[in-house]
């Protein structure tokens, strides 16, 4: 499938729908491919196969989508383009393992996920040992194989090997930073009292470089931008990836489960350290800061704690505080475009994506 | 340092120490040039960095001794060799990370495993939440750097263009073979009664392969070896592989804890499905295969329970058949060697590094 070189017709959003068609065209069948090729006919890399197979098929596809924006900043996204994009998604589909074992999170998109999905395979097939431990060692083993296959995907698109040699030390750089900020969360979430400061810069690393930045610098190097073009693009990256990161945080917390697939209040049942918890407890005064470290200290959360706790965060205005700063940083975003020279119609797909990001629902 | 192009005056195990110590040189200086990099400053990166520093100064170098003496059956080892058998250490040390979080393995070359090493420092920062969780998810995490800087090294070795295009599937075969086979690893653990046709194709995949045939092919193949050449090797690596894997099972059960770094009978202990337990289990007579199912249903094992299982795979004569496997299949590699033209050094090497693995006693 190609995508329109014009977006006149029905505008961005049809730019964008043909963009995630043709990228997970590409991905299906790389990952069909991989998964023929590899993986063999015992039951368990059977359902193997499977688990990696529904994985790709959903999610929002933004990384790719900033991948192919930035390279339409240069010029028409090749297929090749494409399949670069692609990698992208399955570079965070094994983040997205590796996460949801670590977060111990019973659902992901709305379905169960993997490591449940395993070790419901486990229990139904009377294996010795814990399930949810072979559960959990399943689904990092898939991560490892997307992780793997993503890197793959990515020398393998077609970009030519200028562009690639370009690449691969930013793509390098992203897979650890990676790494070390989803340590540097895991140690933030297990910190009593971690400050905005830290907790930004995490957001930064591990979640912001790599979904909105990284893609999109990734994207316009591959197609070989200028520097002055991806220093701005840098700018507006790092703006809009905050703003992504927040709107995260909010929906983590006040999302609604039928949108964003995943239980009310599943963030503050994880103790997650986000940013709008940290803003709620450096607002809290001190009736509410008794409050808060009352339901901190609880062991298990009920619906009406987790409804007190909300009410609370609200209370605080950390809510509305969220708001403010996602909103600040859209605007940083398009300051940081209004300095460069575009086309009309690679600055639209920048708007739009960027209030995608930052006012989505899910 | 550099690699004696003979190994004329103090023959085999000269160059074998030479090419460790190059080894073990260039991998210090990457890994710690990716630390100072990558890392940064905090408490818990600090710890990530003297982890990975300290774990890769372990281990026997097996899988780069093989590579190097692919590469040296066509040529002298260069340094950019050097570095690339030096990344097939990091992607092991990749492997053994997450291995020893699957396995729950307190001790690794005789220190405590990098999981016991992260959940100890959550337990004496008082962070919130379960250390020995915090400690596994840190370790797959430093598992994760370390795939990503293996391929990282191979790419960045100074071996070429065409010699890495030349690898690359091999490599990624490689690696989605380490991933599938722990997988149908751990599921064979988790069956009752796994056959040794399905344990030995699995310790082919997982272990076989990578460990010998796959390093060994890959540095032949990266000096530009012939296709006749890479056949004889790929015979004798399977072979070779076979009796390494077949003597790691022996020295998992009967080893010495002071020379394996491991405590004794840990594979018990895991209920780990070897090779030569299922040789037991399919050996021994009405009586010996009451008192396996005896041993198999206790919850736990102590020091006796240890020493009767082992008396017992002993007396079923598993034992010395496994033994004797090893041997056939260390004379079916020899048997794959003298169909090829090599130097005299070259089939030396591949001689006594055969009986390194068959013969080794760690």
């Amino acid at each position: 499938m190609a995508i329109r070189a014009s977006t006149s017709a029905d505008g961005v959003d049809g730019w964008r729908a043909d963009a995630r068609a043709a990228v997970a065209d590409e991905i299906r069948r790389f990952v069909g491919a991989r998964s023929r090729d590899h993986l063999g006919p015992a039951p368990e890399t059977r359902l193997l196969a499977d688990v990696l197979g529904r994985f790709v098929e959903g999610g929002k596809y933004v990384r790719s989508a900033f991948a192919l924006a930035g390279w339409a900043c240069v010029s028409a996204p090749t297929p090749a383009a494409v399949r670069a994009a692609g990698s992208l998604e399955l570079l965070h589909c094994f983040a997205l393992l590796q996460d949801d074992v670590m977060d111990q999170s019973p659902r992901r998109r709305g379905s169960p996920t993997a490591h449940v999905v395993f070790a419901e395979w486990h229990r139904g097939q009377g294996l010795a040992g814990s399930p949810s431990r072979f559960g959990e060692s399943a689904a990092v083993l898939a991560g490892d194989l997307f992780l793997v296959w993503a890197e793959q995907m990515l020398r393998e698109s077609g970009v030519g090997e200028a562009a690639l040699a370009r690449v691969l030390p930013r793509y390098d750089r992203m897979r650890s930073d990676l790494a070390v900020g989803q340590l540097r969360d895991l140690v933030n979430d297990a910190r009593r009292q971690p400050t905005l400061h830290d907790v930004r810069a995490v957001a930064r690393a591990k979640s912001g470089d790599y979904t909105v930045r990284g893609p999109l610098e990734l994207g316009a190097e591959l197609a070989g931008a200028s520097p002055a073009l991806l220093g701005a693009l840098g700018q507006y990256g790092a703006a809009v990836g905050e703003a992504f990161q927040l709107r995260d945080d909010l929906l983590g917390l006040f999302g609604t489960p039928d949108r964003t697939g995943k239980p009310v209040g599943e963030d503050l049942l994880a103790r997650k350290a986000t940013a709008v918890m940290v803003l709620a407890r450096e607002r809290a005064d001190t009736a509410q800061r008794r409050e808060l470290a009352r339901l901190d200290r609880l062991p298990t959360l009920d619906r009406s704690d987790v409804d007190d706790y909300l009410a609370l965060v609200s209370a605080t205005g950390a809510r509305e505080h969220a708001e403010r700063l996602v909103e600040q940083r859209l605007r940083d975003g398009m300051t940081a475009l209004s300095n460069v020279v575009l086309s009309d119609e690679a600055r639209r797909r920048l708007v739009h994506l960027a209030d995608l990001c930052g006012n989505r629902n899910e």
